[in-house]
């Protein structure tokens, strides 16, 4: 059986650089789930409208097409029970739910706001317009506004870190000894600052910093081995 | 066998607003468990010196001692295990680690500075001092300085509960249809809060307000029956 992953691209067809696909190609290794990437570009709707909806990643599996790294996740723990869980049972898979909000909201709104107009400059040519027209929309301001003074700004960013850093101080993985998908959601966006940005994000010194060069490491170095602008 | 919990007290001995004095009651009452507080003040370090550090929740249960809020939650979880579960399993008591320091941190931290003015007038007069200098220290300015201008602050802190917010928008509680020690952990900030001051920190329309309303309908209304300094 055939297993797909529209996998968000730049200009570069190697540079996978969408958080949300990272904690999808993560959740497949986890799984010892073999798969094939379509390098998949911002305006290409049409390409995946098969699937309902206009974002990635969209995982195609036999005659089962999913959506949203979420959702995608929860399909995955449920079709293939025997494999390595994701989660480790329901209520860990519930909780693991805050750590996506988390990631998505006060994370993932503090790094952009340091690396968008880096952005901007790897991503497709078809999608250069509609990529910064629809961010500069959103923030009100040109790209290059919104990163000004991030040497600075990145402190606040390192504070909001806090949560996980006291965790991975303690035991090496958010999800305990192993990693676990409350990992992938929090490394995919770290990811995709690295795949596309060589802004670095983290003080050497962070527990923060270790915990990410042990998930860069994980399955033979899948992360470590992709593709960055940097 | 009599179960006995330190638990901090203002000027009022029936105030009882530490946040991690709430998480232990509240997983105390999820595991059906009885026990009887002594009203406790932050300079009676004495009075707690048999449990080897100066802060409460301390628990003594029959024989065992045990300090620190999540160290209680995790003894209560292995020592009662035919209780209903604080967390759900291992995986999830892990993952809820993450939502422990969430709340110590992004949480506490916010809200923090939007009430301490107001619980330095409810501490008992042994404490005054004590708590006065001490904040004051940590903040490096009064207290009153500290929460000035919170009616425009609190948007901030509003905005830092949307991973929160989230997730009880699409069901009822933290932990899914029924609460467990998430919700605890979480509601314990909030009831804190409550509990010292009558400053407002949600919208009325806020999924966060009314998950609120239900963590203080739980347990016959033990949180919404509590006397509050308001």
């Amino acid at each position: 059986m055939k297993r797909i992953l529209y996998d968000l691209a730049g200009a570069d067809p190697n540079l996978r650089f969408s958080p949300y696909c990272w904690r999808t190609k993560l959740a497949l290794a986890h799984k010892g789930l073999d798969y094939e990437t379509v390098p998949w570009r911002m305006t290409e709707k049409d390409v995946i409208a098969f699937a309902g909806q206009g974002r990635v990643p969209v995982l195609v599996d036999g005659e089962r097409t999913v959506s949203d790294s979420w959702a995608i996740a929860t399909y995955l723990e449920q079709a293939y029970p025997d494999r390595p869980s994701l989660f480790g049972g329901p209520a860990a898979t519930v909780v693991t739910r805050f750590v996506n909000t988390w990631a998505d909201t006060t994370l993932h709104g503090g790094i952009i706001r340091l690396i968008v107009s880096d952005i901007a400059r790897i991503v497709h040519d078809s999608d250069r317009e509609y990529f910064r027209q629809s961010r500069e929309q959103r923030f009100g301001m040109p790209l290059e506004q919104v990163t000004a003074g991030r040497d600075e700004r990145v402190r606040a960013v390192r504070e909001s870190l806090l949560p996980l850093r006291h965790i991975v101080s303690t035991q090496p993985y958010l999800a305990g000894d192993e990693p676990a998908y409350a990992d992938y959601i929090v490394f995919g966006t770290f990811q995709w600052a690295r795949c596309v940005s060589a802004f670095e994000l983290l003080d050497r010194e962070d527990a923060v910093a270790a915990w990410r060069e042990r998930m860069l490491d994980r399955f033979g170095g899948l992360a470590r081995r992709a593709p960055c602008a940097a």
